[in-house]
């Protein structure tokens, strides 16, 4: 994770943002997992799994907030 | 997930935030999980799993502060 | 959940607002999971479980405090 | 829970303020199960369960945001 | 817990506010566990359970967002 | 820990205030378990499994809130 992936909060629109904001949230699982094929079977079980995607779904509304602020909700 | 759905966070009213919010929430788990066959069929699952239930509440009470924020909690 | 059931965030009191908190916590339930007799069963199950009971608690206090916000914290 | 049981979010302390929200969190426990009895069946279970303990923790600190915000972090 | 442990949100660093925070995050856990023994003998169970110690970083988080913003982020 | 750590919540980019937010989540589990070897053998364990991930990359979505406020999220 050397590479720069997050140069800035603001996005041109809400959806954007939310693409974002679920970036975000992948990042940190890359970070503490960073074997790509490990990460590639625990996806294929957690992608089945309705827990771990409103799990996953939780984070992403955390970072949304974060970003949503960023951009002052996109009403400038 | 390349359809244009979230070009704003502005709402008429404070339910139609909460929809908004439901809506961001499912989302995430649709870009997670992009068959919609399996989606239909672990919604059978959690949608008669009290915990995935609450679990599922709980995103949506995230995303309805930030839509609430966006919207100045529709005192204007 | 065509009804109308949360024109404003505004409440007179703290307690109220609460009470407000509880019935949108409660909402997203409803909206995912539409047959009330299947909500009725899972109820008497969860009303058993202390983590769901404080899994529903933690949604609760999400959803209060955005009606907090709301309300400028009963300050005014 | 009829009962008047909260009237302000303004405490005189942190530590009062902290108190209010573990007040808080236990309400919409109650406003779930309203049967006393098994609520005491329930707390013998979950008080000594880490992980009830943690998420209890969690959801008052949730709260304890709230009630914080609302007395301005106690600096007036 | 009538003793006096938290009359100030205030810290001079943020590492103190951070210390702070994993204090209040543990008090919750006292208040409704009150008995010492018994949570000696889960905190053995709990720090050898990988989910258990994230369940409590994520409290440590919420509540040291509430100690960050009543020092203004140590930025004045 | 009683080492200095955390000496600001201001950094250069959004993404080196990730890579804080990463390290906050981590510090509490080390301030909970301070045994190394323990945490290692925890670490194998929950790298290797999706909801431990997930959780912990909420944590991170948290802090990483308090950062970004911190920052005024890097628009200045």
């Amino acid at each position: 994770m050397s590479d720069l992936w997050l140069t800035s909060l603001i996005t041109e629109t809400p959806q954007a943002g939310y693409e974002l904001a679920v970036k975000m949230s992948r990042v940190a699982v890359k970070m503490t997992q960073t074997d790509e094929k490990i990460r590639a079977d625990l996806r294929m079980i957690y992608e089945k799994d309705a827990d771990a995607l409103i799990a996953a779904s939780a984070v992403v509304a955390t970072h949304f907030q974060t970003v949503a602020a960023a951009n002052n909700y996109w009403k400038d």
